[in-house]
């Protein structure tokens, strides 16, 4: 750690300094006393939910800190705990000949680049835009796994809907509605971000790698292109359970009514013939009850013919 | 096939090279060691699902390729599976003097442009920009066809909602409108693409055939302008279909309503005297009986009549 | 026919050639052999369906036509078929000393221009861009007949809806909807072209007739904004409905509900008195029945008076 | 009248001419003889139902008149007639030392600025542009009480639809939206118009002013934000009315179902034993009538206490 | 106070006056007399319910005051009252060598910075621009408290809804949409204003200071987007609201279906056989009454099933 001022000094080399949950005091010491950062970067570094951005600071006179540019990002977790999307935050320090990373959460990204790195030390290792370039592509990638389990769930809440909506689906489907969102939010920024460097709009990118941050800009277009299919699928599938919902009041209506209509004859003879006035010259016929039973069975059949013939069971 | 390096010397000539699902060292060898092409638009072209774009690639020192413009488009297949749009993805490098087309699938427009070029030499096939505008062309006249069909099933979709409203036919309408969104956000970036060239944006494509891309960015921005049609259509078809589905429901508690407010009459006059005191005057009484039956006739008949006169049947 | 070619050498006169439908022999002889326009110009005027739109030929080296304009306009019509506008597509070749008109249809603008310009050969006759000026004017004069009638249409369907709500209506709602997104998209491009010309943007145009094509955007514009006003209005009206409709099934039910809350009294005791059981002291009673019938009236007017202090009818 | 000529051509002078509903005679007279204003804005000026626009004219070649603004303005009315804010249009000529206004019926603004122009003649009256910012703040300070209006019609409708919907509340409702969005309409182009004035764009009017107009800029554009507010409150007092009135069917549907339910045991009871058979024992029990009169009590209030449980009434 | 036109004067120092809710001729002193500021602002900074704004003003021939930006602020408080977010005016006069800021309520934010100053004279009382920026950072640091409270409020009224939605409850919902549309409305154009101290588009704000503004402006766009993610929440909960009590129709009318549909065979059976016909063979057979209870309990059974297999309770 003590060795990096020294490290510093000698341009052909390139330092990676990953701060991974440092102790305040680490964390002073790398970033004011070693590079000298603004205070204003350190702080937005230090503190927790900045908003995705990039900043450039160029030294002006009396400034200790050689030029360099100042990102933060948001890595997606795969496990997404509690229904919401949990966002790391990382924060990049890059300049010509340094690059700092600053996370309080482990960030595979960040594992996977490392990693590579040690691997292949010709290809990437050997400037500090490279190596963002390839922690970005990481961290992005890392947003497909994220995507995915959504789109599965999307489409588990399709299904579900269609064969047997219960009531704390609409939960789900208001939830997963408010994921997407948020992903939309959380993915916004970031190509807002990436945009810039794939205008190779920085100096410190070196003009033959903004293609690869075109790259990386295009995968994140992707995905919010992607997210914005999901929110539209989820709209319709609401619309399907609102109205099958609705459709399922309206059959236990038609059930009322059905059963209503077909009682009907039965309820009028047999409520009229309980009657008990003493001239009801009908009551005393033979076969006044035949007739009864004859009109009834005839009426409720009728009833019962009108029902199928509109379809109504 | 090593042939091409050779030919490629030649100024004079120009190579259209179509590249339908290679086998990797096929598509290595040609964009890698005969075109030398920048390794990240082969990377582009090789992995499926990219989004459609446009990149000028200018060599740079050390770069061994000559200027080109690589272009991602996609097709859309006449006979959509699934209800979803099939895309097929196409791949152009283009240069000053050759064309390198690639793609996994076969695309229609690609053979019809083959075709085109074998049958008159003269005027297509000499130079990349001209079969280039043709092949643009004839994959945007492909959309023509989907358009079509999406819009007789619309116009079904509509016919069959006001005469005969299902319950799947929800599904259908909001799966079309998920279908017709898709196209929006398949066609959106392609009109994006085709805009610059529109524009005259590149060097590549001679100033005087920048008209004839021109025409080819009116027919999508026509399309997009149809789907967005498509789409009002079919927002009120869903409007119509959930009107007359709540519209039935509305119905059904008429008849509930009509069927027991016209035998209520009769039910408090049959109930009533069913009843068994022992003192009820009115039993005994030689006519009541009739008068029963006219009160009850009567007053059912007027309610018959005042539903007649508000119209409920 | 064949004076043409001389006629447009002398550069004191200015020629206009309205085409109405001609022959496919006519068209290639004006429009290729006459004026040598480029074959792109030519091809979208002879297809129909073309996107409204302006573009500027100016000629490259080998051209033979003189600099022009090329102008896809939409006239639409009055007499409104099948509850759609009708547009008929007019295309113009403006240049600086002679104007080209095209379409297929008869169109009560352009006749209404070749009378004014016989009338008063000082004022419009003399200039191209004034005779084409003079032409978009009484084009988009013909708009406002169209916008009256939908006008009109919209107020009948608020009355109705208000007044008397049927099944049909909605249907009617919805296709006027359709109808006034549909003259959106019409008027929208249109705006768009004529806001090039009110720019000042073609050099064809001669700067003191720049504020006549102003005042024709104004009269677009305005056209757009009440078109937007009648989609309000009719967003309103469908609101409207909707919930008259609603209301209705509501009134319904209450009918339903207060039949069965009044008889429920005369049912309750009906019911109950007619049961056989040997020991139903109540029955033998010499006022029973007069109880009885007290009771029922009694709690029937209850309930009715409860019904009227809520206001259910 | 006839002084005007004259007048004009003393620069050190600054005449304000206003035409209220003048004959066509004496417009023509004032703005073409006197003026010689470009004969477009005289024909918007006399015409009807004009966009609120600025247009600059300078003159070319030939023209008599000197360098002016056309502005049209809307001034709204303070007592809405018919549910409509009543919109008059107000059109102004300025020019280095003169004002014309044109407007066909009494505009309160125009009045009270002449007023102010009586009374103190150093501070406003010096200057055309300090004239037209007078009159301009005057107009757009007449649209407070239009909104004041509509803030107290809103709040009332509030009050009244959470107190006592009533059918007719709808119509309100629908009716202050359309309002609302009119006003917004008028307000918008108005705001575009104040800023270019804001903007400093013109050179008839002294930098110095320009705050000013900036002034009258911010006054529109909160009027703008105050109606996006009422639009946003009419939208929730919308979905109130129509939550509440579905909510009451619900009630009635509640009280329905109550009623069947609890009467239901009694029903049962009563019609069971009104049955006729001869052998149905339990008619001739001693206590079987009590037990038929404690059974049916007792499973009718457990129906009561179950819905009292259950929160129903 | 008779110190300040002295004070002025000596470059070196630097001014802080705070007029909070002054005598008119206290703020007429201060303002017109000792600063000399253009009267449009003091007008501006004098009314209340100004919108959020900046303006630059420089002298001009004659004007006595030095230049300065004028900057309108809201500030929002934290308790608040009647549901709707209180908000505190608060005006800047910023130049070179001195602030005044002017509100006619205490302002937390402004005793905040007072309080900070006084502490360590060293960092920041030393510019004005250090102050100003100090001053924008309480206040929006005074969002916060509001944008949690709203937060928990959202959560209270999600498990409310979820648990046990009431009829007032929709009230708050809309309310609390209301609140938030409000707040976006507040927190918009001051976003606006700061973006342009982020631009750095002020000479009165020294370069190395841009960062720290920045850093207020990224504070808020955080606040609006979370007010935006508020906006989505209350969406979702409405449409839950809305779903749950249509729903509790549904059962309702369930409730009802079940009851007729099983009472009905003992209605059917009990009406019947209360027939009083002569001739009814059934009535005096032995068994025919075990029959009757033996067919209508299993046909009530078969019902009960036949729903419970239906999972309809």
């Amino acid at each position: 750690m003590f060795l990096m001022p020294t490290l510093l000094t000698d341009t052909k080399l390139f330092l990676w300094v990953d701060l991974e949950d440092p102790t305040p005091e680490e964390a002073r010491f790398v970033l004011e006393e070693v590079f000298h950062f603004h205070p204003l970067s350190i702080e937005d570094c230090v503190i927790e939910s900045a908003t995705p951005k990039v900043e450039e600071y160029t030294p002006k006179e009396g400034d200790q800190f050689s030029p360099y540019l100042f990102l933060v990002i948001h890595a997606v977790d795969y496990s997404r705990t509690d229904g919401v999307f949990a966002t790391n935050e990382l924060n990049f320090f890059l300049g010509r000949n340094f690059l700092v990373t600053y996370h309080s959460l482990p960030v595979r990204g960040v594992q996977a680049t490392a990693n590579q790195c040690l691997r292949s030390t010709v290809h990437i290792a050997r400037a500090p835009d490279r190596v963002a370039h390839t922690l970005l592509d990481n961290i992005v990638d890392n947003y497909k796994p994220a995507l995915e389990e959504l789109s599965m769930e999307i489409a588990d809440l399709e299904n579900q809907v269609v064969q047997n909506p219960t009531k704390e689906m609409l939960n789900k489907i208001v939830e997963s509605k408010k994921e997407v969102m948020h992903l939309r939010r959380i993915i916004g920024p970031q190509r807002e971000v990436l945009s810039r460097f794939a205008r190779g709009e920085f100096k410190l990118i070196r003009a033959h790698l903004v293609p690869y941050y075109r790259d990386v800009y295009d995968a994140l277009y992707q995905f919010s292109e992607r997210a914005q299919g999901y929110y539209d699928s989820l709209t319709g599938i609401l619309q399907i359970y609102l109205n099958i919902s609705s459709n399922q009041t309206g059959e236990v209506v038609k059930l009322l009514t059905i059963i209503t209509v077909i009682t009907t004859p039965l309820m009028i003879v047999g409520t009229w013939y309980g009657m008990n006035f003493t001239h009801m010259p009908e009551l005393d016929h033979r076969f006044s009850y035949l007739l009864a039973v004859v009109l009834t069975l005839g009426s409720t059949l009728l009833t019962f013919w009108y029902f199928k013939k509109r379809k109504w069971f």
